[in-house]
């Protein structure tokens, strides 16, 4: 019979989850206290600033048990928030983990989770440091808090784009989204586990490298992952830069794979980039002169492709789009919002 | 109407959140970026280590959405995290309030929750510097992460006590638990909301300063809030620390109404002190030499009292209780174990 955290309790959970991390886990020389007291402690390092996000996922909202593994879970959760390290051009350093478990859910599964985690953490040597776990009654959850560094002055904020600014987009935004209609329209979804575009749904990637080559090169105005979506955080870059933005939609990226999902869908390719997709890629921007400059440095830590989309506009709050026809049309900027749906 | 989360949407409420701490919050110099990015930036102070936790409570397991009212349950999700950033001797910062909410939550009860996270912690002058907000179906969740300082190396831990070291316990542990009960079998619990138990329950103090004061004093072998009982708590103490404890009974701090409730239960108030209890009382043990240094030094900072009831023994993870009578009885280490209840 599978073991279930009813049968174990808390603190044989606990105890688990601490061999797992010691044992699979890498240490972290700015561990001063690691878990096991009231809180962790660490030694923040001189001439740097430090790095803090979170964000969960909650079972039904953000994901469906019959669709991923525990462990792919764990990447996923673990890549949202090192996504946005990544973003300001920071390492990930340390992750506090919180989890809302039911009672019946397997130990193996928790396991896998943290396996998860770690897989991502590991190539930073970056540590989880605490937690906290709590029983639900309807669905697990899974909330992390990063810790992250940057050197100081080196972030590179969403609200600092400048006009005239080229506005480049690593990878192919959408193919989570199209992962997504995929899963959810399968006869047999377990079969599809394997599909590239399920597989950018299920396990995304990160863009921290890219990003922190980025900020490091000083080239950049502004960035920010697409965790809201291409066309939501490309909104966001020019509303809090007090800007507008011009899309040209035949340099929009598409691969085929998501060409041909969209055909599969009976929908234009260029509407499922733009929409809210649960990728983690990153919308640049800098000014013209530094376009290849940056290619050039993320092409040093990665072979993601970088394409330049468009153009800052003084229209502020606006994104048009530019058809091969020459006419411009007024995009409707969106972005999911969990409480109207 | 009752204005909703599904009314206003995420980013309304968020808007709403933002303009909330911008007005009620108190700046904190250590912010150099913070809500409204992928992430927030802090500057860590010099010769200071940075203290990081997390807590939850959720809904129905950690409070009952009738016994309390959105503000007290705001205070008692950030006590909760301030008394363990308390109980290492440091000072709370930057708070990062991750929360699930259901769809028909009302607007003015999420304002109420950040209202009371406010309250506690616009007296460090520390502030919220992110967090993230996602809808849950069943059952809200409040997940805080808090981060804190304390002067390098003047963290306390639980792992440290020494052998023949005083044990020192702050306040009237068990007084919660005697509110809660009274809670649970009220006719009207309404009624009851300002009886001085049920406020230990609903909204408990941290012992923050006092942790600081001790910290800092040097006196101290080991400290650690008891969030999860006093026996529960004095038991990590013991098992860390490798060593055992003895406490007479007739030490043990008991105040009126938690006799007075006891009675009423016709439960042995001792019982109550020492079972699990959700105070935020402070455990300190330290050589026989320094108990009225430590309270000295309390008393500087605070009108808590403080109680010495008994000794670090050898006799590894074992607890025992010393009754009026001479007799020694052995107590069971208990500690809430939320998956086998």
């Amino acid at each position: 019979m599978t073991e279930t955290l009813s049968d174990i309790g808390e603190f044989g959970l606990i105890d688990h989850i601490h061999e797992l991390i010691r044992t699979e886990g890498l240490p972290n020389p700015g561990v001063l206290l690691g878990i096991g007291d009231d809180t962790a402690s660490i030694q923040p390092r001189m001439g740097y600033e430090l790095l803090v996000t979170c964000d969960s996922l909650v079972e039904g909202r953000h994901y469906l048990t019959d669709h991923t593994t525990a462990f792919d879970l764990g990447r996923r959760a673990m890549t949202v928030n090192i996504s946005d390290i990544g973003a300001m051009g920071g390492t990930p350093l340390y992750a506090l983990v919180s989890l809302g478990l039911k009672a019946d859910t397997p130990v193996s599964d928790v396991k896998q989770l943290y396996r998860g985690f770690l897989m991502e953490l590991n190539p930073f040597q970056a540590s989880i440091i605490g937690g906290n776990i709590t029983k639900t009654d309807e669905a697990n959850f899974i909330d992390i808090t990063l810790l992250g560094e940057a050197e100081k002055g080196k972030i590179v904020r969403r609200s600092t784009a400048k006009l005239d600014d080229a506005i480049l987009v690593t990878g192919y935004p959408g193919q989570a989204l199209a992962g997504l209609l995929l899963l959810l329209q399968a006869e047999n979804p377990g079969e599809l586990r394997d599909h590239p575009l399920i597989r950018a749904y299920t396990s995304p990637s990160h863009r921290a490298h890219e990003g922190k080559a980025v900020a490091l090169s000083g080239y950049a105005h502004a960035m920010i992952d697409t965790s809201d979506g291409f066309l939501a955080d490309l909104g966001h870059i020019c509303e809090e830069s007090g800007l507008g933005a011009v899309l040209v939609q035949e340099n929009l990226p598409l691969n085929d794979s998501l060409r041909r999902a969209a055909e599969t869908f009976g929908q234009d390719p260029h509407a499922l980039i733009m929409k809210d997709s649960d990728d983690y890629e990153l919308i640049i921007t800098c000014s013209k002169d530094n376009v290849e400059k940056i290619r050039d440095v993320i092409s040093k830590v990665s072979e993601t492709s970088v394409t330049e989309v468009g153009q800052i506009t003084k229209a502020e709050g606006k994104i048009k789009l530019l058809l091969p026809d020459g006419e411009e049309r007024d995009l409707q900027l969106t972005g999911w919002d969990h409480f109207k749906t």
